[in-house]
């Protein structure tokens, strides 16, 4: 059987365990924790919905979504870091380095290096398409969040200063989304969900 | 606040019911039933890897990428129907018409027609995007069936007409595929998993 197909199924059938990476966000619904290939989903959806509040030049659409589909497949081996677990991120690049070396291995050399070029460049966080995404990246646990009695906040007492860095690149990215998280965040405080 | 943005989230935090929408097939490590929210996000990621493939004329990668994200959102009204369920297939049209007029006239008009053209063009699979989109989506349960002692075709009776006229699209779309498929399905019905 022809190697280079066996390889791609090989990728495809161990990505399949981001379906059960648990993230600290829960559904809308409050029934359960929310895995990372949902959240990459409803990231991808959530990129395309909110585009037109984009604000930096040169933003590829087609990119920042292809990068939603990849950025968390590192996680399979690596685990999900919660954003505001300082010990846990100190250890996450070299965790993550690992991790992609692993995974993206078992692709044909040219795909690997496609999937792990655009998992890099979201990482890095410098391009237009990996600000665009990490805004959108950020935001959906954060709304999910806000409809969840700021559930991931409350339970990690997350703070005002740690949010607000969090966040900033949806300042950056979509003014007109970080109006929203203002007033989130400013109802978060009078509920006692997010701490000064 | 921005009405055309609460729009934009009411859409956003409704199509979170997608994780809670189970189908028939079981995760490649047999530990439950895949949600339809995951499967969209394991069926874009299949279609970027698998687009070598593809051989129908004038495929955009990008659209096939978007019909992947909302291909299944009206399932949160009017549920997963199973593939090889003959009665549920018959008022399948007019429950998922029913739904995508409620789910899509959450968001502003533009966004509805573009969200619900893209999901009426993959059900119709006229256009080369459509029928390209429809033999990954059938691809996807059908490779995690090849890995869980065929689970969904063993527990329904599924038949051989069955499921060769479920896959139609991957011979038409991507020889290749088609290939795997006849041995997946060789393999199967020497086990049993798929009767004559």
């Amino acid at each position: 059987m022809n190697h280079r197909l066996n390889q791609q199924l090989a990728f495809l059938f161990e990505v399949d365990k981001m379906k059960t990476v648990l993230r600290r966000t829960l559904l809308v619904d409050k029934s359960r924790h929310e895995n990372s290939a949902e959240h990459s989903w409803h990231f991808a959806l959530m990129a395309v919905t909110f585009f037109e509040y984009n604000q930096l030049e040169g933003v590829d659409l087609n990119r920042v979504i292809r990068m939603a589909l990849v950025h968390d497949v590192v996680e399979i081996y690596a685990g999900d870091t919660f954003a505001y677990d300082i010990e846990g991120n100190k250890e996450k690049e070299q965790r993550e380095q690992l991790a992609a070396d692993k995974l993206f291995s078992l692709l044909p050399d040219d795909q690997a290096k496609e999937f792990r070029g655009l998992w890099e460049e979201f990482d890095e966080m410098k391009t237009p398409d990996a600000i665009y995404a990490t805004a959108i990246d950020r935001l959906q646990p954060f709304l999910n969040n806000s409809v969840t009695s700021g559930h991931s906040w409350a339970k990690h007492n997350v703070t005002l200063p740690q949010v607000y860095d969090r966040m900033d690149p949806v300042r950056v990215a979509t003014p007109v989304l970080w109006e929203h998280v203002e007033d989130v965040i400013t109802k978060a405080l009078e509920k006692g969900y997010i701490v000064y």
